[in-house]
């Protein structure tokens, strides 16, 4: 029987970066995220007791032997309490164009956990879900909730309060936000690997933990508050802490290029100029714009006219991961 | 009577960012740099009895009020122990482009202390005059020295163990540097300023003074090796981390522009390929590129013809102030 679930990606406003426990995959610190109701991953998962080994095609393709490792291997941890020992044929899609240097991690692993979790009559708890969803990746865990998700760093050694927790839905305040694609190229470190060198050179990374405390503090508040200039500041000191600190690792990481800094600085000249909109940006060289409710359409309409700009999408606060 | 003496541009390949002391100008670090033998400031000093106050004439124009001003309380330090109560007339050039980006502020003051030690007959010793140096500007300190020159930071509270050090002088290891001129526009936040931001509102500040001190030692071993290798690694771990250390500030300092960024990968990109350069960028957009002796004329060659850069200087390490 084939189960089908939808999850959305999400971006952090409070970043994510560095584990406290690399082989449970335990973030070092918290997170606040937005979940995006228009970039989704559908996944659907077919458990049979003929196949000999689990096969994962990711947009209409055969998924590379590293995808395919990483996806049994997370299975596997939900195979375990179910009694499970057949393999399952996964089958997943973005709506978001793949090569886009969007991580399809979040949306993908909180997909599949919820796929798997139904297929599997486990009947998890969405607390339970994040939980499984950080094994396969740290973000995953937030992809879970819709609206504005917190992810608990946690204490406990076996990560069992490493989870994320829904601090507001979408309707709370529907904020937008726009992702400007910069290059379609692939990221030359990923987000694992980056994240290790850091926290083993940079001197600036204990700090880093330490700052992130009251950066979650700030973020809840502004939420709450529905105060969007302190979430864009809060926001905006989050995103360039983050990129400091990878570009103290050594050797340097650098994320952006040649767009992304060009875009930084028209942000902040928009701003200027009276536009509420501030960049946040990922392990990645993409820039994404915080815009309130029911500006993102001019803004919109102001990038796809800016030139080497690949792609511009557009998304509402919203989502949530479910059964189809 | 007109005195005159000549400085020359230095840069940082361990970065200063921060005071100890803003009023009498101490560094939070100390720094290493190479004093580059092509760039000078030549500046002429004229004490006379009938000047009622004084005029300072830059690269042929009378300067801003800021920066007569500036000097004039300069001037102050020096009158001062030579109980001369007479105004001056500073006239400076430099042979470097203004509006390049390029702080003439070290060969400025260093060559105006060196001016007006021997215009005011004070007989100071180099140690003497780099500490004057550097209560005009922090790194006119190391431009009193030719080649590799160290920055003390300092212990005592006077500052009068917070001057610079030669090293080793050019023909020790002769080094060169091109710099890529990527924008003539004046930086939006001086460093004075800058250092200031990140000193109060940056979690990385006290890291990144701790960790400077193992740079300086680094770098000091480098340089008696003769290992490029590492003298690179260790300028690029430098001018990363306080550029990370810049962009943690609140708000963030981002100092880059597009081409810096495309500059930054280039480089890289030679090096990948076997061609030995290192880059180092102070609070500027500009690049400067680090080669071992004899490399610099295929780099130029290079960079001469790379898309949308104003201009490229090329120089040799060498210099030290001296009266003309």
């Amino acid at each position: 029987m084939k189960t089908t679930a939808k999850a959305h990606a999400n971006i952090a406003l409070v970043k994510y970066w560095g584990k406290r426990d690399p082989t449970l995959n335990l973030p070092a610190v918290g997170s606040i995220s937005m979940t995006l109701r228009a970039l989704t991953t559908t996944t659907a998962i077919n458990f049979k007791d003929e196949f000999t080994r689990d096969r994962l095609i990711l947009n209409g393709k055969h998924a590379g032997e590293k995808q395919a490792r990483r996806v049994s291997k997370f299975l596997d941890l939900m195979r375990e309490p179910a009694g499970v020992h057949t393999f399952a044929e996964i089958t997943s899609e973005n709506n978001f164009p793949t090569g886009a240097g969007l991580a399809s991690s979040a949306s993908g692993f909180a997909a599949l956990a919820v796929a798997a979790d139904r297929a599997l009559n486990l009947n998890l708890s969405p607390t339970a879900l994040s939980r499984y969803a950080r094994m396969g990746s740290g973000s995953a865990a937030r992809s879970i909730f819709g609206g504005f998700v917190e992810m608990h760093r946690g204490e406990k050694p076996d990560g069992s309060d490493a989870v994320a927790e829904p601090l507001f839905d979408a309707n709370y305040w529907p904020l937008e936000m726009l992702i400007l694609i910069t290059s379609e190229a692939e990221k030359p470190i990923g987000s694992t690997e980056g994240m290790n060198l850091t926290a083993q050179t940079s001197p600036y990374y204990p700090a880093w933990v330490e700052s992130s405390i009251n950066d979650l503090a700030e973020m809840r508040d502004a939420i709450t508050r529905r105060d969007f200039e302190k979430l864009g500041e809060i926001a905006e000191f989050s995103c360039f802490k983050m990129h400091g600190l990878a570009m103290s690792a050594n050797p340097a990481l650098i994320y952006w290029n040649e767009l992304t800094v060009k875009l930084i600085a028209e942000v902040r000249r928009l701003r200027k100029q009276g536009t509420p909109a501030y960049v946040t940006i990922d392990a990645g060289p993409q820039v994404k714009v915080i815009c309130p409710p029911g500006e993102s359409d001019s803004l919109m309409t102001h990038f796809s006219k800016f030139e080497g700009i690949k792609q511009v999408l557009q998304s509402n606060i919203g989502g949530g991961a479910r059964v189809k």
